[in-house]
């Protein structure tokens, strides 16, 4: 018998600080058929908030350094703020929204990141999904919308990258469904010609990957994107999209899809 | 057949607020048996952070008067910090904790205050708990924590106070459950006299409540609090039990319960 499908769509910054288009994602993804999960990074709100709190983002090589207090506003604005409000906003369209950190429900563990060069701080590398507890809430027909944040299972919360947890989620449920990722972002895919916003590159596999690098289409921002999406494929996910929000719906059929 | 039995636990700003307090709370709570819910407030930890962020608190009459700013700082601290935290702090102990809003499963619906004298702003008047969408997961082995917040079911999250939350859900928890409160506070339970802290009134019912309102022993302050247990109780309540946190052992029978 064939597994039951599910989808997995991601949403950033870009569409979760602009109010018009945070709420015509919620309508598409209400309206998208079949079980599903949203997750949902915070953007420039946190450092936004931060900042009128008089903490200072520090940063190392463009990422963020999470200290307690920088941990707090993460857990405030992307755990409360931004995450209920989803949560609110998904009912009034009729969907049974259940929002959720990786502590809730044990969801998702993951391990402190370990000090090398430099400290991180308070950041999570994800070390199990409890695939079994996540699929208690969708087959009670609640839709689970994470949130960027973990737990260690000691009681320390863990900011964790949003595109891990979307990938790690759907490897850990692809031992129940097929599960499609769908990765939302400002760019209709990945593109033949970075001056040329259509020429979207519609199907990518392992061969063809290899032909993209070589011929430098793979920008340097595009490549651990990618690299991360065939890790996911090879440990189970069925497919990733990558594309703007109307590839949720069937209108659109101009975005990028990643097989094996 | 009885009912199984349903304990809902609530603490406020006086446990939130200490991390000892809280700590020590959270461990009786994780080792209480059977089947339970955990409501909490958020005390004066979002006055503190709105005070930060140049929110003005503005009160009357002793009531905070919710305005979009407070009620954002609201939903971040009640719905990000401190339930997220004491989710992961339960995780710890082994209690598998569920964090909630009202707007979580559609869990808890209000309507927003009615404009009379005053406007309190985004303030909930619970209507309607969905008693069976809460018992999925309580069944599914998860134990629910509220926060103090509500939604109206058109995308709009309302401030709401935590006692009302604790009585409306038990309440409505009651139509499955034999359901007990256990409302945790700064005193060892309703005092004969003000003055001494151990002169607790281990047991009250509607008819002693009524000789205990002659002779002045009910004051001010505990009058509503003591309306609201009994109009819980006429709802289907089991019972209503007030104290400290001991209560929650076996080791304090110096509480006060209160029965129809």
């Amino acid at each position: 018998m064939p597994k039951e499908k599910l989808s997995i769509i991601k949403i950033g910054g870009n569409i979760i600080e602009d109010e018009a288009s945070l709420k015509a994602f919620l309508k598409l993804f209400s309206a998208l058929e079949g079980k599903k999960i949203l997750v949902h990074g915070g953007g420039k709100l946190a450092t936004h908030i931060a900042t009128k709190l008089g903490i200072e983002s520090k940063m190392f090589d463009g990422r963020r350094i999470t200290d307690l207090e920088t941990l707090e506003v993460i857990t405030m604005v992307y755990g409360g703020l931004v995450n209920k409000n989803i949560v609110a906003k998904l009912q009034a369209l009729q969907t049974n929204a259940i929002g959720l950190s990786g502590a809730d429900i044990n969801s998702i563990k993951s391990d402190k990141r370990a000090l090398k060069d430099v400290d991180f701080g308070f950041v999570g590398d994800v070390k199990k999904v409890a695939y079994d507890s996540i699929n208690k809430l969708i087959n009670a027909d609640f839709t689970p919308v994470f949130c960027a944040i973990t737990h260690d299972g000691n009681g320390q919360l863990l900011n964790t990258n949003a595109d891990t947890i979307t990938s790690q989620v759907a490897i850990g449920m692809s031992t129940i469904y097929e599960t499609s990722i769908y990765y939302c972002f400002e760019l209709d895919g990945v593109l033949k010609d970075i001056n040329d916003k259509k020429s979207v590159v519609k199907n990518i596999n392992s061969n063809t990957y290899r032909k993209l690098l070589n011929d430098g289409i793979v920008t340097e921002g595009m490549l651990p994107k990618l690299e991360n999406c065939f890790d996911a494929l090879k440990k189970g996910v069925h497919k990733v999209n990558m594309g703007n929000t109307s590839m949720l719906t069937n209108e659109n059929d101009n975005f990028t899809t990643i097989t094996l």
